[in-house]
């Protein structure tokens, strides 16, 4: 059997969640909360079970999901999707990712990428025969920044998408109105359409908001947008997310979905729109998490870390060039093992290799957590 | 945005599922239980949700499911693979199917598909680039056999994957002993790759055995087996199922699955391991789904249809040329219409037009639905 994915191995939150566990360490490394979900929710999809919800939800998700799905977008952000023909609810964001690709990206067809990116990208355009064009962030004393210039120059005739993420992972920066500026410029007048994975979209901080392409109608009107219920409602092994966009694109979408994963669990999707009915959990998610930030934050300003901002993501990037001048990965493994608490490489993140002495804390951590992780950071 | 899949519309099932519900008929259509599932199993998950098992899962799958999963397919069919790297749990057969047609099939490559065939497979080949090859199976007063010799004819040296199915959707036909070895007399020598999608594994009738192809050393040593537990455990809408495929198979899977839905829900997942400890759910459901169809066959004797043998699966096909001359989709519709019962048209499982004369029954039904069909349909 010849391989489709050559270059695909163990992913490196396996690998470091692994590392992490033989070692004992604090795992700060793969992005998902250490604490519990609302009781609430739990009791939500119990009710629907019980209730014998649990035969085949309809192939695009249940309705009042997907009713309180574009409730929430309109509240937040002002633009009202049709339940009906625009919202998918899917098997999480990757699958959602995946499946908005597969469904817009032909043999051939161009997809710029903006490095360092989320390790599902590539291998989607790849599945799709597409080409990835890659751009890298520029990274300055004020953090990671997308350089437009060189995304519109990387634009050909053959250009067929351009994948962005805001709040971005692993840098936990935030595309502001200047770079959704930017984006529409640069696809003004074009076909590109846009991939926008927002799964950490209830997670900006320092009262800034969430530019979410639904925010931008000419941005919206060429968008598949991605998000997650994992992230905002502490069930990452929930699996389930939705994708947004415009009807057109929603029918192409939901060809291919409805043969990879046909629909998503129906008392889950139940429970989570019975849930939804009170906007309080999403809303008060950007002081949670940046609460957690800032302890965080303040518990390594006392370390030869150098902080990078934080501004959106439950994700901190760090510099350690004052600490050490191993590669990214060896650095990892070195604080896991020998500091006890693991991060990941920010150089996980780069297609072509790319060190610069970077490396990503999770801080969706109880405080306990995070306080044990400081107090072991203490010593660097 | 141009299409990646022309020829896909809304499925049939969703049609006629719609077209029931608007006319108030028995929906005998799309295959899914109007029963409850065990409320232990309810238990069990939701057990698993408030102990906090709310995280991201192994991507593979949890050890404890994989391992169920594996002896029980030991106890069955007496091979045993290995839970960690020969077993892999998916969000649902329709996302094994495609999963294990990316990973394999590669643009240009030709894939054997058998017809009347289920709505999945060809997208899946379609969707990777590869070449759909059709041979039809034949029917007689024995019922639907498939012509391995026109299968031999069919390989060429591009075919990559033969996909097969037992029990059979929609026909009810199973493979005995002389398919099996046929279909390994083929693939001899080759390097083809066999898919083969065994959801109602637990459904064959008559005291036969499930030919499952992990049965045959052979043939499984070059399969993807993909199985579902919705069928299984009475809950379609749960989407969660597994594909068995040796380890260099399985590699390749996984590289795919991991970029598609890189895992499935964590405290389903728990809840069927705790579940699967007892075997009888599974060990009892031949007897169980015979009985309906008996029951439904009994009645049915007294109309005009003529009714082909259901080995397997819960669908019973009848011939109904002795009724109308209608086309298949438009005697379904007037079926539930006219009626009041819902049936699926053999010919939406063909890609080439073809008109049999045959509509598909679904008999996972309460005793009381059947009997409320049949008393309907005692009219013809
Ligand atoms: C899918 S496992 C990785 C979780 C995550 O999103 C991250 O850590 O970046
Ligand atoms: C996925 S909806 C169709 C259910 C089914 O397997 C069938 O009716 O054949």
């Amino acid at each position: 059997i010849v391989t489709k994915l050559p270059k695909v191995g163990t992913t490196i939150f396996t690998v470091m969640s692994a590392l992490a566990s033989e070692k004992g360490a604090v795992n700060l490394g793969q992005g998902f909360p250490d604490f519990h979900c609302d009781p609430a929710l739990v009791d939500a999809v119990t009710r629907a079970m019980q209730d014998g919800l649990n035969q085949y939800p309809p192939m695009a998700g249940v309705l009042p999901l997907r009713e309180a799905i574009a409730d929430k977008v309109e509240r937040l952000y002002g633009h009202r999707y049709d339940p009906v023909s625009e919202i998918t609810v899917t098997a999480g964001a990757t699958q959602g990712i995946l499946t908005s690709v597969l469904c817009a990206v032909h043999p051939g067809d161009e997809v710029i990428v903006i490095e360092p990116v989320y390790d599902c990208y590539v291998p989607a355009i790849e599945l799709a025969g597409g080409i990835p064009v890659f751009v890298q962030m520029e990274v300055g004393a004020a953090g990671y920044s997308i350089p437009w210039d060189k995304v519109r120059a990387a634009v050909t005739p053959k250009t067929r998408m351009i994948m962005v993420n805001t709040p971005h992972n692993p840098t936990g920066s935030v595309m502001r109105a200047a770079d959704v500026a930017a984006l529409a410029d640069i696809v003004r007048g074009t076909d590109i359409l846009i991939l926008s994975d927002e799964v950490y979209e209830h997670m900006v901080f320092d009262g800034q908001p969430h530019e979410s392409l639904a925010r931008h109608p000419e941005l919206a009107e060429r968008s598949f947008i991605n998000s997650s219920f994992g992230k905002t409602y502490h069930v990452t092994g929930w699996k389930v997310g939705y994708v947004a966009a415009p009807a057109a694109l929603t029918a192409e979408f939901r060809k291919v979905h409805q043969f990879n994963v046909f629909t998503v669990n129906t008392p889950v999707q139940y429970g989570l729109a019975e849930y939804m009915k009170n906007p309080a959990p999403y809303l008060d998610l950007p002081a949670f998490y940046q609460k957690k930030r800032d302890l965080f934050r303040a518990g390594l300003a006392n370390t030869r870390f150098e902080l990078l901002p934080s501004q959106g993501t439950y994700f901190q990037c760090v510099k350690y060039d004052a600490i050490s001048d191993q590669s990214e990965a060896d650095f990892c493994k070195w604080l896991t093992s020998e500091i006890g608490v693991a991060a990941i490489p920010v150089s996980a993140f780069y297609n072509t290799p790319k060190e610069s002495g970077i490396v990503r804390f999770c801080f969706a951590k109880k405080d306990e957590t995070l306080q044990l992780a400081l107090d072991r950071l203490a010593k660097l």
